[in-house]
């Protein structure tokens, strides 16, 4: 075996030789998990069945990835009725020279090849591999060196040059695998280009490698702008005066005792709940088979089949030539797993972690390892419960933790974090924090920012751009078949005087349940403060439907006019709930190729919420997907440059009558006193209260 | 001095003795800070001579406080420009026997009584002794034994007696200080009584100490309802079966080195912050002269000049007498400083806590110590940045720090905590976390909690509330002159194909300047994801004026009906943001006395945030204060039963072009490591990363 580091960085790739067995290093276990990712030698098989077999001559592989099994499959096994699905792969190859498209299923367990379907004019992902072609050939162009001399850069090393997929361009058509590049300066080894943003940028085919076009910018009759050479740096050598708060003191995090989950394989379990970790290079992290065990009814319930992040676009502002073309998805046309950080520097928090590794495949076939890509800690969640008596003082609190699972992306110059979280009181939580480097465009004299971006420095101009994320949840509250509930909190119908509202001070929480996929598609409402209900209504406790609410009010509308080319492209973001009947392998929302796609509805292959919404089908009481939109619109700040600190956001889900009482209950309080005379006195001692006693006077702990 | 513990539980009240000098435990400076709160010496002085000078016979001390200083005299202080302000303290008295109400201004340097004004029907603060009236002599009133006997009730030692403020009732007007005791049961000493609430209620007189009425609520012609004597408890010899969580292992959190910031009294350095922390009975916390060390132009810049909690209202939404009276007002009718929990204990914070006593007085005019009332700790806020180049795998990453201050709350059932926060990006978030135990009822067999409540354990009906907050902030961005202005994404009004925005794209902040008070009154937009920008017109950065911008998206409008009692009390509740010029001593939206008012406008002495927009004068490039209405509607699910896990709500505002750039470049990165081929190497051992190396592949940092 050959390990490559060297092609992309963060990959370890293990090239073959003859005779030359790797030891996988995620499986330890005899069988792996219907739902790990492929392994080392899955992925090779894999290759090697697809390369025996398929009739293109020479192809590249998109991907080598899990087909997950039939939901009936997988689930008649877990429940001991059905035998061990087949291990199958998913692979999208695209032959070399045509462009043709092809997916190709086969099956590892008997090494057949379940199918081998044409895809034409499909535009698959573009991988890391994908994106270093435009950097690589542009800086050889002779109509890009001639722009660069033109505005006196001469020296081709300091041109770096941001790849985006702009699949659709009038100019080209949609045969072509097509990314437009955006054209950068770096002063010196450490300098930040995003300060050094050029007036012109590249079209290239990424097959042919082949330069189409240098779109220059002139303004005012002709004229380019000059490149803007004030640095706006970041790495320590560039703060010339130290650190201000360099005084702040270290606060420590240890697990003195190690973490309080505990793997089997990728399954994990901790406090109450369990769950499947799996990843794959378009999604990143997947969590199926999440489910909680009910301290009340003393039985295992499920919750979640399946959870992960399925879409999400930026669309930019700013309506001027090449911007209107910014506007990336960066699961369906870049692959949040193949943008996924190795996090063997260590990742970003304290405490006990555990990694696990992610596999996927590189475009030779060969398995490429991103080594610590999934970090699984638990963090301190401030508290849980307080009571104090104010007739005695006697008071009772307890603290909450966290589980997080997480991976941390890098596209281009934006960087996101997406953190899964789930806490003691029964609540998930996706919270997606942002950081990295805002996409900067360089500014003529004659110009001015506003309004379609900021100066964030003197001729630096930071358009307005959106993210809205689509998280793909399949429910299964305490059972397959769930529906959706909305919730508006409204006043009272009848009016203030009447006699079943004398006082005026009626209100409810008006329940609508969306009975199909058209009814399905819903907007938060703030008026009403709308939330939504996954329920069971075959799971009754007194009365109350056995459900987790949906809180979703960070989701800001799809700002683009309807006809716009985004706005066709990212109809998954037109609503921020859609409710659809469970089908497998319809997971993602903009289709499943996003590059090219204009947003037609009907295709034959490649369809996309739109089409599954108007089937019009039941989601009553039945198996349900919900996709929930979320994200922020950003108008860059001055703060937000040169790095940009981070920005949460997120969308939670919480037990809504789920369990009997609160589950909280169930965690020994951290501190606890009810006053000696009016009431018993008693001690706890399980994990205490630290280090509280430190203050200005003393305290004291029955 | 007599350490006297027993009256009011977490106060220690001391009552002096002749010849009794006290030293004051907050004070160890020569002079105290102009906000500092009275001192214990100063408390009784200013008793002392409001005795010696009152016109009202026998009268008790409803509260003592520092009258602070008027903004000019104190701005001229601190800037050197003109003498100390005087110390002067502000009581309001109750004449006995007659309820006569009047407000008294003590000058406590010279000793002079500086004003003795009748305030006639003024409907002062409900303080801890007051509510201790109601359950103490309904205990021993004939009906209320009679309404309990019925119910085969005979031990009232296990009656426990919720007070609320309903001054506004009309079978006695608005001349007496009236209470209605929501009525509960305790089994043992040990039960929560709100597991067994009663089906009446009582009304008195809290000055007369009479029962006015016992309500007793008859069903289906003239039945009583049972009690329900299930218990719900969460005290842990109660949980039977012991806790499924112990196995989580802790999670360590200190600070071997200390706290980060400094104290000189009741200042605060920290990071590039300075502020100072007061407190006072009815506001609790209060953070003045808040200011920043701008690093790059090197100076100290102001930021706000007071922050504070200043009303807060919980309407409950069931229509029924005797609910339709329940909407406290818990700042203006109870004192967030009165009701703060003494943290004697330890508070819930982990690492070092720096605690601050309050020190209020009470009816007989002495001085009463809150010990460990304020907290004051640091929390690791996890990443504060972060990128990668995915060229080479170089990456910085910065964690971020929170300095959080903050009080603990018990008002009746529910608990809340108030944490004021602030963090290295140059964020200050205002996060109440609402915990505590729901307000209960009980629910005959002939009646459904729906569609006013929720039946969250058989026959425990907990009905839908809100929680309405307002946080005042006197805003002082970069100086005194201040501008609001409103932020809304809109889509560029030019349609999709012509030229200015041929691809339907554009979008873009549509910026509106409210220009008087009556503009001044704005609601949150969802569709527009809408902003506020506190900017000082005065102070520019290449073109752009520097502000901070409130984000607040959780603020549900107030749901009454309009013309309704608690519409009218809660008139601050219309709007989101309130913007008004600053005025001395206006303070209070709800007015000054919440009790007893019906919200009218115009009031001689009782005005409300009504009355301040009605001027519709300029807030326009002037001395201006916002108030900031936040919340949540609540429907209580059986997970918030018996005891509630924390819910949180929080509003923030967040540099917006104030600095040049990222302030949070200043903070020494956590992790770095740049390629060692295509760039230099170097090292950075400032706070290193921990523990991020224990997971299961190897990890190294350069």
């Amino acid at each position: 075996m050959i390990e490559d580091t060297s092609s992309v960085p963060g990959y370890t790739i293990l090239r073959e030789e003859a005779g030359d067995p790797t030891p996988c290093p995620s499986r330890d276990l005899g069988q792996p998990h219907p739902l790990d990712q492929l392994s080392v030698e899955e992925i090779r098989l894999a290759a090697r069945l697809i390369r025996e077999n398929s009739s293109f001559n020479d192809f590249k592989f998109n991907c080598i990835t899990l087909r997950e099994p039939k939901k009936t499959e997988y689930a008649a096994f877990r429940s001991r009725n059905g035998p061990r699905p087949s291990r199958q792969a998913f692979a999208i190859i695209i032959e070399k020279g045509t462009g043709k498209v092809a997916e190709v299923i086969v099956n590892l367990t008997n090494g057949n090849v379940e199918s081998h379907q044409l895809r034409p004019g499909a535009g698959p992902i573009m991988n890391i591999e994908d994106m270093d072609v435009c950097e690589r050939i542009a800086r050889q162009d002779p109509l890009v060196i001639e722009a660069c001399r033109e505005i006196g850069i001469t020296d081709m090393s300091k041109i770096f040059i941001e790849a985006w997929a702009i699949d659709v361009d009038e100019r080209w058509g949609k045969d072509r695998r097509i990314q437009r590049g955006l054209v950068f300066y770096r002063k010196s080894a450490m300098d930040n280009q995003f300060s050094h943003p050029l007036d012109f940028s590249v079209v290239i085919d990424l097959e042919t490698e082949e330069v189409l076009a240098v779109d220059i910018r002139r303004v005012n009759g002709g004229e380019r702008t000059k490149p803007e050479l004030t640095e706006h740096n970041f790495l320590p050598e560039f703060i010339a005066d130290g650190y201000q708060h360099a005084r702040l003191k270290p606060v420590d995090i240890t697990q003195p005792q190690g973490v309080s989950f505990q793997m089997r394989g990728n399954e994990i379990a901790w406090a109450a709940l369990k769950m499947h970790i799996g990843f794959n290079y378009r999604e990143g992290i997947v969590l199926s088979d999440v489910s909680v065990h009910d301290p009340y009814e003393n039985r295992q319930r499920s919750l979640f089949n399946r959870i992960s992040v399925v879409e999400m676009v930026v669309p930019y502002g700013n309506p001027d030539p090449p911007h209107h073309q910014k506007h990336p998805f960066d699961v369906g046309e870049y692959g949040m797993g193949l943008m996924t950080n190795s996090l063997q520097l260590g990742c970003d928090c304290k405490g006990v972690i555990h990694y696990l590794d992610a596999i996927m495949a590189v475009s030779s076939g060969d398995p490429a390892i991103v080594k610590n890509a999934i970090c699984i800690h638990e963090e301190d969640n401030g508290l849980l419960y307080k009571h104090t008596d104010y007739r005695d003082g006697s008071v009772i609190s307890a603290r909450d933790r966290k589980l997080i699972i997480s991976h941390f992306i890098t596209a281009g110059n934006y960087d996101y974090g997406f953190y899964h979280t789930f806490s003691l009181d029964g609540t998930y939580k996706l919270e997606v924090k942002l950081t990295g480097i805002l996409n900067t465009y360089c500014l003529h004299p004659l110009e001015t920012a506003a309004p379609y971006g900021t100066e964030v420095a003197p001729f630096i101009n930071a358009h307005n751009h959106q993210h809205i994320f689509s998280l793909r949840v399949d429910p299964e509250i305490d059972g397959t078949k769930n529906s959706v509930v909305q919730n508006d909190a409204v006043l009272s119908d009848q009016p203030l005087g009447s006699a079943g509202n004398l006082h005026g001070n009626g209100f409810l929480c008006k329940k609508t349940t969306l009975r199909t996929s058209m009814e399905g598609g819903a907007n938060y409402s703030h008026q009403t403060g709308r939330t939504w209900d996954i329920i069971n209504p075959n799971s009754r406790r007194g009365g109350k439907l056995a459900g987790y609410k949906i809180v979703n009010n960070s989701c800001p509308p799809l700002l683009a006019q309807p006809g716009s080319l985004v706005h066709k492209r990212a109809a998954f973001a037109h609503k921020n709930l859609w409710v659809v009947p469970y089908r497998d392998y319809e997971l993602f929302p903009a289709g499943d190729y996003v590059c090219r796609s204009t947003g037609e509805t009907g295709h034959p292959f490649n369809q996309t919420i739109e089409d599954w919404v108007n089937r019009n089908e039941s989601i009553d009481n039945t198996d349900i997907v919900c996709y929930i939109q979320f994200g922020l619109t950003h108008f860059p700040r001055a703060e937000d440059f040169p790095i940009m600190p981070v920005e949460p956001v997120s969308v939670i889900m919480r037990a809504s009558n789920f369990f009997e009482k609160n589950p909280a209950l169930w965690v020994p309080p951290s501190a606890i006193c009810v006053d000696t005379v009016s009431r018993h006195a008693y001690k706890v001692e399980k994990e205490p209260l630290q280090s509280c006693c430190l203050g200005s006077s003393t305290s004291s702990k029955l």
